[in-house]
């Protein structure tokens, strides 16, 4: 059996060990969603940079530029953060530079791992699907909100371990934590995110509706993956 | 209404403002335990410090020494980390000099707040008690485990925030995974308890007595509190 371990926010990642591993960064609200869906629906490469600047440098190359700060568009970029600008029909074959709050810096963070893939509800039954031909450890890396703890992430490591359980075992306490939410919470998983304050903070900005999309399970079959400074779809 | 706050390991404090509120620290296998254990049984002051050589000088003085690294009594102390050991009729009146892996230095971590308690399911009932008398904003600072989160502590902080419920509402997601954890195993907590890494360490230790009793609730009503250097019962 391999193991599963979950960093709950990046601020904890230096104890965790990457090297010969596989990393699955999550950010269900929203980012790791828009990636998840842009790339279901055709976009060719997305390029997670920190900065706004890096962000606009690469849209003056031709790239469409997305991303939020606080959960708000950045002034100048194509689009924002929500899952449901990136099913737009022009982005197919595009390329897309973004730059979120959590999402990215967590990317970044993880670049020790073997391989890095990005995971959401979305495309959970394709994440499990691969990772049990893979015969690796998996850490999952949690983007939380701001270096602190957050819910819908917690709760989608504890999907993945529970869905992983014939091939992983959970290890340490962090994995334990999250399967544990997950398994008392799996009823009813849009209430508990609703109850998130994450959701809490982005129903002031109206995206209801993206909280309900980024909760839904395994819509899509895409896992993008990262290497050399961009995301793409695993072929 | 007032708010409690979860800080789950001493790695995230700094995220947290402690000034002007109580934080409650907690580290169940088994600082704090030990230290409600002892101070109920008479025990007069006890001095957490961060290192062996602080201890060792202590003892000079007079104090009782106690603790552990690694799980393991430390060479040259008079006791180590179990409660049993803090129930000596010898030590009534006593002071002990304390220095443990985890929950000194989550002791030595809370100092901004207004007021520092000493907290484990064996004085949970008096802290609610206390803490609904003083109106303050609560922090439950988790000690972990060399500053990885860990399920004990998880467990007591969700414990307090629903025995809490009437006079403390959640604050950040934190908050709200302790809580659902403690909701989702409250019928039996001794059975995650045991699940958790830390009680699989210290099984090796043959400490089982250790584990069911650190998990015992509200067997006494002692408060320590931290002051100047040192802790002593709440009167």
């Amino acid at each position: 059996m391999n193991v599963i371990e979950v960093c709950l926010t990046p601020e904890l990642i230096h104890q965790y060990t990457l090297q010969g591993k596989i990393a699955v960064v999550v950010d269900i609200f929203r980012a790791t969603s828009c990636m998840v869906t842009g790339m279901a629906h055709g976009v060719k490469s997305i390029h997670p940079v920190a900065s706004v600047e890096e962000c606009l440098a690469l849209g003056q190359q031709g790239m469409v530029t997305a991303g939020e700060r606080g959960g708000i568009k950045v002034d100048g970029f194509t689009i924002g953060n929500s899952p449901f600008e990136y099913m737009q029909e022009e982005f197919k074959g595009q390329s897309i530079a973004v730059s979120t709050t959590n999402g990215t810096k967590t990317i970044l963070a993880s670049t020790d791992a073997d391989e890095i893939l990005i995971g959401a509800f979305l495309n959970l039954q394709a994440l499990v699907d691969y990772i049990t031909t893979q015969r690796k450890d998996v850490v999952v890396h949690c983007a939380g909100w701001k270096g602190t703890v957050n819910i819908e992430d917690t709760l989608f490591a504890g999907a993945l371990a529970s869905a992983l359980a014939d091939s992983h075992t959970l290890s340490g306490d962090a994995a334990l934590l999250a399967f544990e939410l997950y398994e008392a919470n799996q009823s009813d998983l849009l209430k508990i995110a609703r109850a998130s304050s994450h959701a809490q903070r982005l129903s002031g900005f109206g995206v209801e509706k993206d909280i309900e999309f980024c909760m839904d399970q395994s819509l899509y079959t895409a896992i993008p993956t990262y290497n050399n400074g961009c995301l793409k779809v695993i072929s």
